[in-house]
């Protein structure tokens, strides 16, 4: 006999929930597939939710993620912090497959990126210009929300769009 | 020309920090393939460094992440929490590439395994003896040690070993 499925269909709660944690999270940890030995790799990155390109990291070229999302853009992230009190299971986190799509150094909509950015986090000052890193659109295919024990929702891309 | 490599060597005081995100860790972020797309997946699990089994995880058959793990052991796990202040990206963590080993059932080492995890965590007393939940062990393969801005260090297995 198959067990039911304890992952919930999204609802309004739910999409209201991922659409908070993604706005509030300043870092993010993603995971990304080694070129070379096509195992999984994980790093934190400096995150935030645009309002119009939608979730945005800012990466370095030397970071081992930039030549692996440059090779595989299929990747995931999660945000959502843990608190300091009780079981760091309970607290909600987003787990959201997407597809990497960097932001060309010429690109039109990179001087508002930039903006929004530096005014978000001015100390990115010091590295924003640097030639070796990118904005990179993390554009959402699908996400599992999870609000606590046994508490699981399915999103789905639609859910994200504004 | 090729850039000089921005990540150094392993040693003493990395090695030390290694340990203590480690043994610090409640909680980890994990980065695993998805046996179906071979993209990555990212999850939120339970972690402690026990003394004998090392790192090590406590996850449910329901999580997508078991699945992903029988069929491919690699993995990757990131520990080290972002505080209050700052840049979130100069925080320390510890990015470490794992192989899952499912502890058996049956394993006589589980007894001991199992009353560590419940003198850390007395709530894990809810789900801990539920069949479709292992204590997985995540073996050190090799880890990248991020102390903040520009200061990577790159560990091997050995350092890890106790």
């Amino acid at each position: 006999m198959k067990r039911p499925d304890p992952v919930a269909p999204s609802d309004d709660a739910s999409r209201a929930l991922a659409w908070q944690l993604l706005s509030e999270a300043t870092h993010a940890a993603l995971s990304w597939t080694d070129p070379e030995t096509l195992t999984p790799g994980i790093s934190r990155v400096a995150f935030a939710l645009d309002p119009e390109a939608g979730p945005l990291t800012l990466i370095s070229g030397l970071a081992p993620h930039t030549t692996a999302l440059r090779a595989q853009p299929a990747c995931a992230l999660m945000v959502g912090e843990v608190g300091d009190k009780g079981d760091p299971m309970t607290h909600p986190r987003l787990m959201l497959r997407a597809l990497a799509a960097f932001v060309p150094a010429d690109d039109p909509r990179r001087a508002t990126l930039r903006a929004r950015w530096l005014a978000r986090n001015p100390k990115a000052t010091v590295y924003i210009d640097l030639p070796d890193f990118s904005f990179v659109r993390l554009v959402p295919q699908s996400a599992l929300l999870n609000g606590g024990f046994a508490r699981a929702f399915r999103l789905s891309a639609a859910d994200f769009e504004a």
